[in-house]
């Protein structure tokens, strides 16, 4: 078991040594442990040396020049340096909350980035000004389009993140997949099939192997299969990619860069590393902050009071089940896998740090 | 069979008759028979008795005094005065249009507004200026959140359009539902069963009988149940809501009017009306419109030639269906329902109008 702050102190300090400004590895960390909080462990400390395998094959620059490369009074085109996207993400959303200050809204689309961590991470950084947020981001092709055998689409997840007055935040983060990667690899760990629906094999037929994945098959869009809506997963995946790629000038569908070191980059990509695309709308853009936020308030009263089907104990609003996950580990502690504290264990000596120090 | 020049003139002529002044009932036959063309059928003008009774009910506008009552650079709140969706909807894309014109994006939320017909028609508008339309809107009551037994949702759809340069357009219009409320009464009319994921009973049990909608039952949220994602369809559907009619100040949730008029509507109302929401990105906004083109072509194509699945021919892009209809029916006409071609008669014999005259 670690503490919330045990595990960023170490994240910070693997960041540092990769040559990361302090500044920059303090919201590198932050983003990054900000999974484990809310359990999404997949995207958490479980990624750290995924991140340093990249930046040793030297496709993650330590030290970027992030910039705007071209903008409007609400919108702009981050280019990212080969940054991590730990430190890309909260700096472009950070600008399209100065443009929603100005002009209402701020819209930036950003190329030449990495891994981002959870999508909810930079949704959530609007709320504190008033303003809704919205994060999205393409991710290495493991998704096969309704009726495609090959996999031309991430998991794009997308996340938005709406303020409340009294009431918690609304906030939903997720893949736009029938379930996300990480579930898979805890049933492939437990050596589990998967639901219907969630995969198919390398023809393209539907299967219940979780291991298929790995053998050519694909994850499949929400909606699973043509009848019950894949098509519009499918929709949902590739308007993430082409707000987040296209739009920038990053590379798109199948070409868009994996996150293993091990897997090389396309020779003919057709854009410059992975694309995010962040908003941010300032409530009282469109209505007296307060009016909206007592509406908030009572939408979401309303859905959690709605009458449950047999077994369940409420209708939840989204962002439930993450935030009381985070208040809990935030009390309790963290519990890492062994696999992964191994992992780490690795990295402290590779660095010459410590684990549990606070 | 009728040709699209016969069903809009009737329509249009049907609209003048509620007392729609010319340019509107123009704007409005425009955006509805749009959806018969493009094979919405149940949107189209199988909807327009169902226009006329919200009219004589007094829940429609005919002659509405449409206006922006909160703006800044980038954003508007529009009031609909209880006008037509089918012509608040235009109204409100060209002003996120012209915004985007000034500052790059336009972002638009409507209250007091009805029924607006198929999404994709008002994301499509924003195609001619070179730029990405959106489009939403809140709905009727009929969508159980997961566990939820009760309907607290529309079929809230969601549109989006992005220009291409030689290939056609991208466009997505789907509900946020695992199935649309029109494929649901494809199957009440042929008396058959629906899949499992599409529906649940009064009590919130999985059912496939297409009736339990109309017995308390509800369409379910793309994903169909929690383990396939539901709870993302739920995501999905109440950001629509949120964006559509909390932002606006609109009715929501629940609350939502519905648009049969033989419902009533909440006493308790917390909004005016139906909620939509628009917005307009300009390419150029981003990047170089001839780069983004060339770019969208390439993704259009790469997509169109992944390999298939047997049986199938080739992965389709979204839009691709809709807009084969919209070529064949705009040369051989458009064939209508027996049902649906009695109710225009009724409406022809009730404003003295000639169905089938051009």
């Amino acid at each position: 078991m670690y503490t919330y702050t045990q595990l960023r102190n170490f994240a910070c300090r693997v960041f540092t040594k990769m040559g990361c400004p302090e500044d920059q590895a303090e919201l590198a960390s932050r983003a990054l442990v900000s999974a484990d909080l809310r359990g999404v462990d997949s995207h958490g400390v479980a990624r750290l040396s995924g991140y340093v395998r990249l930046w040793e094959a030297k496709r993650i620059n330590p030290n970027p020049d992030i910039k705007i490369v071209h903008e409007t009074p609400s919108t702009a085109v981050v280019d990212g340096d080969a940054g991590l996207g730990l430190v890309v993400g909260p700096k472009s959303m950070k600008i399209a909350v100065e443009k929603a200050k100005k002009v209402g809204t701020g819209w930036v689309s950003v190329k030449n980035s990495n891994h981002f961590g959870i999508a909810g991470y930079h949704s959530m950084l609007a709320i504190k000004h008033d303003m809704i947020g919205i994060s999205m981001t393409n991710a290495s092709p493991l998704v096969a389009p309704t009726w495609s055998r090959e996999r031309m689409l991430g998991t794009n997840p997308i996340s938005v993140a709406i303020p409340a007055g009294k009431e918690p935040p609304f906030v939903a983060d997720f893949a736009t997949t029938t379930a996300a990667n990480g579930k898979l690899e805890i049933l492939q760990r437990k050596n589990k099939n998967t639901p219907l629906g969630w995969i198919q094999d390398s023809d393209g037929q539907p299967s219940t192997n979780p291991f298929e994945v790995k053998n050519g098959g694909a994850l499949l869009p929400l909606g699973g299969d043509r009848e019950h809506g894949s098509h519009k997963g499918y929709c949902l995946g590739s308007i993430v990619d082409i707000f987040s790629a296209v739009l920038s000038g990053a590379s798109y569908g199948p070409w868009a860069p994996p996150f293993v070191s091990f897997l090389p980059v396309a020779p003919d990509m057709p854009g410059e590393g992975l694309g995010h695309f962040f908003g941010a709308m300032r409530i009282d853009a469109f209505q007296a902050k307060d009016q909206f936020k007592s509406n908030m308030d009572t939408w979401i009263k309303r859905f959690k009071s709605a009458s449950v089907v047999e077994g369940q104990e409420e209708v939840l609003v989204p962002g439930d089940p993450e935030r009381i996950l985070e208040q809990e580990r935030m009390k309790t502690g963290i519990k890492l896998l062994k696999p992964v504290e191994d992992d780490l264990s690795e990295l402290a000596d590779k660095f010459g740090l410590c684990l549990s120090a606070n």
